[in-house]
């Protein structure tokens, strides 16, 4: 799934490919994505704040594919809605960012709307650690769409 | 100032580079940022909502730039601290960001406190319109501190 999971994303968002995007642990409980410092630095030397909301965009993104492809055999597409990031402590190296599944009520409840009225829309959140400490909090509300 | 703050922010901020971020115009009332679909395109064939907030990122982060300039000599790092994005019309089509000054009270507010403290926060909006409607709505609180 890493793999292909990282091929999707460089064929099909080119940017995600600029950014050096790697997939590092892609489960149906999480996915960790990688990006190198050099692709996304920024005048101060640390990385771009745009960088770390996107990295953490695609770690969500690619957490609701996973499970939405294991739920059912319909297709769906992802739609973000909205997203809300605190950038805590500057990062001066390559970062990881993780986002774990919500919930298992938050989930059901999702999945159930979403089988029922072929639309739904979940929060999800996702972190980036720099030595230890939490540097970026990252929640956003996506939409999955039958099509 | 426009092909200068272009050259600074491709030489700077590769990704800006990467999104093929061009500056449309740059004065201290407002600063616009273009960019093209192909760039920044994703699976579903609009802009990727990781770019969409890069740019409004940098056309806040641009307007700051230069109103810090005018202001006075000193040197100031520009931080971004939080960020709040609404994406209400998905875009298919090269796209403009537009981040105009905020009211002349919190600017002068935030002047006044810069001045004293040497650091100061302040609130900045852009917009993203599509076929003549907001499609994306950002708002993300800066902070300058001198150095």
């Amino acid at each position: 799934m890493k793999k292909q999971l990282e091929n999707y994303l460089h064929e099909h968002i080119p940017l995600s490919k600029a950014m050096g995007i790697e997939v590092i642990e892609a489960v149906p409980e999480k996915v960790i994505l990688g990006a190198p410092l050099a692709d996304n630095i920024n005048h101060k030397k640390t990385v771009f704040g745009g960088s770390l909301h996107a990295v953490a965009t695609l770690a969500c993104w690619s957490l609701l594919y996973i499970n939405l492809k294991k739920m059912d055999s319909a297709q769906y597409q992802i739609v973000i809605a909205d997203s809300q990031v605190s950038y805590q402590i500057p990062i001066s190296s390559d970062f990881q960012v993780e986002c774990k599944m919500p919930d298992q009520e938050t989930w059901q409840r999702f999945a159930k709307i979403l089988l029922a009225k072929g639309k739904a829309r979940i929060k999800l959140s996702a972190s980036i650690s720099h030595h230890g400490q939490l540097a970026v909090d990252y929640h956003a509300t996506f939409a999955a769409i039958q099509i």
